[in-house]
């Protein structure tokens, strides 16, 4: 078991960076699509799932998007991090099997424990795919907490 | 199967608004957090994955926005509308149980098939809890979908 421990505000410098790094597999947007559909689930290739659901570039846009929420949540600052604001910019479609690397960047401290916050997602060519800014409230207090695994994902494609 | 109809730019009014509605389950939860997870999966339950994963608002919040996504790729304009831009102001936390309605509403055609929707997603209280305004390029040929389902989710929580 992995312990996360944040960053807290007092510790957080302009210009600190932080980077995370995920491929989309199939397995990846197959979750995103089915938690936030509400469509009656049943056996279905991935093929299909890509024609229906990913036929153009929203979800992926957004996918790579929930790499940045994560990363905040995870990594910097981390625990105790409150999302106030979040300005997304999408550049190139994401596709599948591409590996992206979320780099978030303190941009500015402001009062009441704000932080502004620079978010680049890039593909493995360096290509930009998402970009903006976030507005977080950095937490006060230092958490150690022990990172807890997911449950066991079983994909049934069966018909 | 159900079919599902874009809305090219040419139909699109000002005003004009279309609404998606979603609760967040604890399937839905454990989803979204996999699909964007590089941590190893293995037996869990719901509440662990909430202290781990959702301690705080930020996971949840780009929960409630993948909803916005959704219903700019399902419902309007729908299929071929590709994602330019999206601005998320975060005022209240989501939780387990609540369900969520996305309200899109055009707020202003432009050159080259560009739209600007205001974008709001509620609670059952009709509290804002994400609001914000998407630039898409609404789509200029209609298109026919069938709505395919997605695979079956077997969420594994044996240890």
């Amino acid at each position: 078991m992995r312990v996360l421990e944040n960053i807290i505000y007092d510790e957080l410098q302009e210009n600190d960076y932080a980077t995370f790094t995920k491929t989309l597999s199939e397995e990846s947007l197959i979750l995103f699509a089915a938690s936030s559909e509400h469509i009656t689930f049943s056996g279905l290739d991935i093929q299909s799932i890509q024609k229906a659901v990913y036929r153009e570039d929203i979800g992926y846009g957004m996918w790579a998007s929930s790499l940045i929420s994560n990363a905040f949540s995870k990594v910097m600052p981390g625990p105790g991090s409150i999302y106030l604001e979040q300005n997304l910019k999408f550049s190139l479609p994401v596709k599948l099997g591409d590996t992206l690397t979320v780099k978030l960047i303190v941009k500015e401290k402001q009062a009441n424990h704000r932080v502004i916050f620079i978010c680049e997602v890039d593909n493995q060519e360096g290509e930009s795919i998402v970009s903006g800014e976030a507005k977080i409230i950095a937490p006060s207090d230092k958490i150690s907490l022990e990172q807890e695994t997911l449950p066991l994902m079983n994909i049934n494609t069966t018909k």
